[in-house]
């Protein structure tokens, strides 16, 4: 076996077979397949594509990679829990407490934002004192005792799909399904909990950009996960307009804080409410979906699920006490009267890059009191000259361009159009194969 | 402008601009462009395609990463001439004492073999004593006093062709029609002819497996040679059997001296004479077809080609009196009685190379005596037992290996079948595009 004829069953579209795929990905790790090949691997892959089995084949081949965590000490159902990432999506800070205060272990590992917002590690570091790099020992500890705990992912989880994403994304390789699929899936399956439960996004502020797209990525990923005896499952969600109000680190924290009080954007609550309830259901705790949300909505309105976060706050070091007021610079003001109709994702997220919520390059700081928080939401009725978003920033250049960047991503018009659903659907495994269950009922909040 | 945009563009089969394949191009020839986005280049052009445009500008880039000989100071029409290559293809030696003996000057560079048999400068290696590194000063006066000469390319010489072949030869981007068709172009360009001839093969034998993909190629081939400034034509030939008898070096040097005095194999002869004629219209020296080729077979009745050849030798340091005597190991006989329907080019190229008349890596040693002789071509009736070849080799192991690939060159049967046109027609250039005319008249010698 040898790599120049792997690239050439590759480029002719045929099936690679699993020692083929191993050879691949061990030969690259090991350094024994230089980078040349690989991203002529890469780009063949891209334009002809990865078979399911094969898909299936790479994101073990990258998880045997690298280390697994072994989670088998700490008793009841781990649920992980994965976003492909949209603009103010603070859904992690708010779901792990709620699961956490109904009884499913979140051990969630998260990562740096390197786009127009932070990572979720980003947000949490917004905290005063904040540890996001606690030995996995105190980590273990945590989990025992709360139920759960959000850490830095390590470097040695799925090292072959880290050097295959930075050869890929220098190599226009990124926006593949399977690419995408067996990336995420390799880092998750290293992470070592029972379910997987991913919230995968579409529209302009996310990587997929059609339902379709989003759908077919939550298939693959969920036969991987399953095919990986893992329980997965996936939700599809629209990533057209920002997630909640709050766009930026401490902005997003505060947002996801109302959010477990029941206060706070509907839409992020009902985002929160309906993946939580998918957990609690794959936990096996309970069965019926009904029954499941009502536990979620009363864990929240008893204060459980606060309670939790304030508790994770502590136990990783934050003081929430200390978090500095944010500075909001300018505002910006609705040129007519009319409704809603738009709010842009990209132009907030760019908005809010301006003003140092996110990282150009790897090694940029964040502002964390920087970002955008929107007075409005789709739908709502505004007058000429009402406050529609606060600009965050110590950069005193950057609020001209927000202002312009918040001009493009409001529309107003005379008339209300129907809401277009948030949740589009969710998807499963059912005998041996992803299956797509459409959003039933209430949306939009 | 970035590599990566330029990535991009071409993996959704975008067309680049001349500015962009300049960037590529350069940026790689200084290193600055690292090989793993050039192969990513390289596989993403193979699968989506360059433009006849893109084709073009990539060859020029390639040809400008170098230097370029100048034959300025040569008078007289320079014609270079390139074989795609194939089985038994001695031609170049027969072409350049031919063409210079009808006052067409012939500057030929040619490459080594890495393949079943060797290239030009091996087979001329095989003469004892024959320099194929003169100094650039001593090969322009030997073009002006004898008309033509055969060297070893030079090292700098489109540069960035040999980088970016160096990497397709590992990332299984070899066989695309452009990558192909600039490869050859960037380094005839740079090589300073006024025309350049190609002798463009498909068949089994070959790199291109049809007609349809040799007129493919031989179409750019002319295109970018018209672009680029010079007379450019292209003759398409079949190369499914050995062309002549002889296959391994100094074999065919005897069969090219054979063919050069008016004897030896008539299919040899009659692809020499129609490239030849070819080459001496394109000189402007003649006009009419019929009278180029009538003056050709004149130079060879009279003796002229041949002692043209015994010059150049003599200029180039070889003495053929001290050529050793190939040895023949054994024989190859019919298994049967019959009409020859199909000599099969692989088998009989593979033979030879298990005789040592070829490398398999790079730093393998070629036996100049090696290789095949066949005692008979398709068409010919044998009897059972009556020799169909000779295996010459130093090697006893080769022998059964060799007798086993013979045994599947050969098809006997027992009707004769109307043998397929050796050539297939000539492309030429004509109002700005390549015009593909097909062989009239005699076919096969």
């Amino acid at each position: 076996m040898n790599m120049y004829d792997i690239l050439l069953k590759k480029r002719e579209g045929e099936e690679l077979s699993a020692e083929e795929i191993s050879f691949f990905v061990q030969g690259f790790s090991r350094g024994e397949i230089p980078d040349y090949q690989a991203s002529a691997f890469l780009m063949a892959a891209f334009l002809k594509g990865l078979s399911s089995k094969e898909t299936v084949e790479l994101t073990q081949q990258m998880l045997l990679s690298g280390d697994s965590l072994d989670l088998s000490e700490i008793e009841g159902f781990k649920l992980d829990k994965h976003s492909t990432g949209g603009v103010g999506d603070k859904t992690s800070l708010v779901l792990a407490p709620l699961l956490a205060s109904a009884g499913v272990i979140v051990p969630k590992l998260s990562g740096r934002g390197l786009g127009h917002t932070g990572g979720t590690i980003d947000k949490l570091e917004s905290i005063p004192g904040f540890q996001t790099d606690l030995p996995m020992e105190r980590f273990l500890e945590q989990l025992q005792k709360i139920g759960f705990g959000i850490l830095g992912a390590s470097a040695n989880l799925a090292p072959a799909d880290k050097a295959l994403y930075a050869l890929r994304d220098v190599t226009a390789t990124v926006e593949h399904p399977s690419l995408i699929a067996s990336s995420i899936m390799s880092k998750k399956l290293a992470a070592g909990a029972d379910g997987i439960l991913l919230d995968v996004k579409f529209g302009e502020g996310a990587f997929m950009k059609t339902p379709e797209e989003a759908l077919l990525l939550s298939k693959m990923l969920v036969e991987i996960g399953e095919k990986s005896g893992k329980k997965t499952r996936a939700l599809i969600s629209s990533m057209e307009a920002p997630l909640g109000k709050a766009v930026g680190n401490s902005l997003e924290v505060r947002e996801a804080m109302d959010a477990l009080k029941g206060e706070g954007p509907t839409d992020l609550q009902e985002l929160c409410l309906t993946l939580a309830t998918q957990g609690l259901l794959m936990s096996g705790q309970m069965s019926e979906e009904e029954k499941a949300r009502h536990l979620l909505v009363e864990k929240i309105r008893s204060g459980a699920a606060f309670e939790k976060f304030l508790q994770f706050v502590r136990e990783q070091g934050g003081d929430l006490d200390a978090m500095p007021k944010e500075k909001e610079a300018a505002v910006f003001r609705a040129p007519q009267s009319g409704v809603v109709r738009r709010i842009h994702a990209l132009p907030v997220a760019r908005a809010a890059l301006s003003c140092g919520a996110g990282r150009r390059k790897k090694t940029d700081a964040i502002d964390p009191g920087a970002g955008i928080l929107l007075h409005v939401q789709e739908g709502d009725r505004v007058e000429t000259g009402d406050i529609l978003a606060g600009i965050y920033t110590h950069r005193e250049e950057a609020v001209s361009e927000a202002q312009a960047l918040l001009k493009d991503s409001f529309v107003i018009a005379d008339t209300v159009a129907l809401p277009s659903p948030m949740i589009y659907g969710t998807v499963y495994y059912e005998k041996g194969e992803s299956v797509f269950s459409p959003m039933k009922g209430k949306i939009n909040g």
